[in-house]
């Protein structure tokens, strides 16, 4: 064998359909591989759940499940995505995530090392986003029986949002912003899973976003609705809001921040960016009198210097998403039948 | 083709890749399959993520995956299972559940009548059980890249045992009681795997224990920890409250409360009941002057008739489970290094 021929694993360096048994092998993995990246109070008592204090205000409770492939990606892994895509959820209720839970479903063979880089990619996204993995579960299936590694996480926070959020608040008028450029992150899997190589690589946005929700919060800017436009991106989560509210959401497409790499990326892989997923970017609709002072909360953060007003609502009898386009002309962004990007997140 | 053929699916009776995808597809799948048979409010915003009222008092969180084979078993399937896991997991907290999460993953050409049976398990237990399941997240994996289906729950309660409760509150003369029968839930998950036929078919045990938990807090009862013996049975479960206490602990094999049905199918299979998954049973450590009044509370209730106490805690310098047999003998109950059932749950 050259030293390009990919070495046999033995077997203490993969996971065996035994480490999900409940036995001491499992033991081991949890208290090898997963406590010491992973370790607080309440996540080491290794009981079959957390107790923890209830925050003081209302609860934000949310769930996620990740099937991304590959498992690794430029800017991120399915370990990043898990703690970002849940607490963005939670941050997407207008709440302050505290506390997530943490579920592998391995398919036997995985590389033990492959699962240690996904933990330890949990543990920094954890720590950035400022919460806690406090109770999670390990399960394995016979090698053919899944794909390497899913993850599940879920999310409590506390709601920080005076009002009410949700689409049915949205009003003519009203205005959207995006907080960043835009399909960063489909492009990212994407690319990779096709073997393309760009000049510049594309990283995946895979971020947290709940700082930037709590800076508009704090500001006092009366936000409306927030979404983030993860599978089937800004067309989709638009529509939905669209036709929750009943209105006509007017895109402007020239003011939509796309970068150059991305909207390539696009044309090669024959991929509209307003459908591709972010991962840390996220859609506020907010009051007319506060787009302005909100765009300048979000342009003022360095995760968010990239934010634009790409929307505005106009009444409507049923709900639609329209584009004008920069030439004057009108056309309807629908909502695909499936998705471009299969298992992107 | 003869009525017993199986008759070939049309595409739009299984599940497709893009049911997954976030659009169309998926937004119908979750309107006709999920909200109509979960339906309540906070579920039916069908936001990122759920906003509920705060309890008064600690919060219990707790999370499960569930990987059985098959889907369906003698009583029960992956959906009652998914519901009672991640409740039980909660009241082993000595919390009442109040809200669940709900993820899947399915494998791209299951059967949509399969997913509906799955549903409404779903939704029949969580009413059975009385938490709401107040948000879910879909995803879609191709064709052998999984195993029909794969379900995430978790849990959040509200913690009602006034002291708290722990394997290191575990002290010598303390008894430990089981709630009912053991060994069910997994003989009846391998009896249809192996294909075996027993004259009285063997159900799963299957149930929320919640209430008898709390049962067992309104009377006053003075609780150390609470267990639910599932994957690796009563045996890894004791083995995990013993090395945490660091104490003995020693089971009257004789008091083990094992059905003929269970012992003959253990026979048969080849198990050991004592390390065979309850799905419906817990483990109560409680204080000795508790033990009476504590087996007093289980037996007064219809699903716990078959409570026992099996075991005594006595000191020891390192966490041990011995079983005295009937003849006097006295033999270590170790933990197995794997499981002696894969995917039982």
């Amino acid at each position: 064998m050259g030293p390009d021929c990919p070495v046999p694993f033995g077997p203490g360096e993969r996971i065996l359909l035994a480490h999900g048994g409940g036995g001491r092998l499992m033991r081991e993995l949890i208290e090898k591989e997963l406590l010491p990246a992973l370790r607080n109070p309440a996540l080491e008592a290794l009981a079959d759940g957390a107790v923890l204090d209830a925050p003081h205000g209302r609860l934000a409770f949310s769930t996620d499940g990740f099937v991304v492939q590959p498992l690794f990606f430029p800017g991120g892994d399915i370990g990043t995505l898990a703690v970002n895509g849940t607490v963005n959820d939670i941050a997407m209720c207008g709440a302050e995530p505290l506390h997530l839970s943490l579920g592998f479903i391995i398919e036997e063979g995985l590389p033990i090392a492959d699962l240690r880089r996904v933990v330890a990619s949990v543990a920094a996204a954890s720590r950035a986003a400022r919460v806690r993995i406090v109770t999670g579960d390990t399960k394995v299936v016979e090698h053919g029986k899944g794909d390497g590694l899913f993850v599940h996480t879920s999310g409590v926070g506390v709601v920080r949002a005076a009002d009410p959020l949700g689409a049915e608040r949205v009003r003519p008028g009203d205005a959207v912003l995006v907080s960043g450029p835009i399909g960063q992150h489909g492009v990212a899997v994407m690319a990779v899973r096709e073997g393309l190589a760009f000049a510049k690589p594309i990283l995946s946005d895979c971020a947290p976003v709940a700082d930037a929700v709590l800076a508009l919060i704090e500001a006092g800017v009366k936000l409306r609705c927030l979404r983030d436009p993860t599978r089937g991106g800004v067309a989709t989560a638009l529509n939905e809001i669209a036709s929750q509210a009943l209105v006509e959401i007017e895109l402007d497409e020239a003011a939509l921040p796309v970068s150059d790499e991305v909207a390539g990326a696009c044309e090669v892989l024959g991929l509209d960016p307003l459908y591709v997923a972010c991962e840390g970017r996220f859609l506020a609709v907010v009051a007319p009198e506060g787009a302005a002072r909100a765009l300048g909360v979000l342009r003022s953060r360095e995760d968010c210097r990239g934010a634009a007003r790409i929307a505005t609502v106009k009444p409507a009898a049923a709900g639609l998403v329209t584009v004008r386009t920069p030439i004057g002309g009108v056309r309807v962004v629908d909502v695909l039948s499936g998705e471009q990007l299969p298992r992107i997140c």
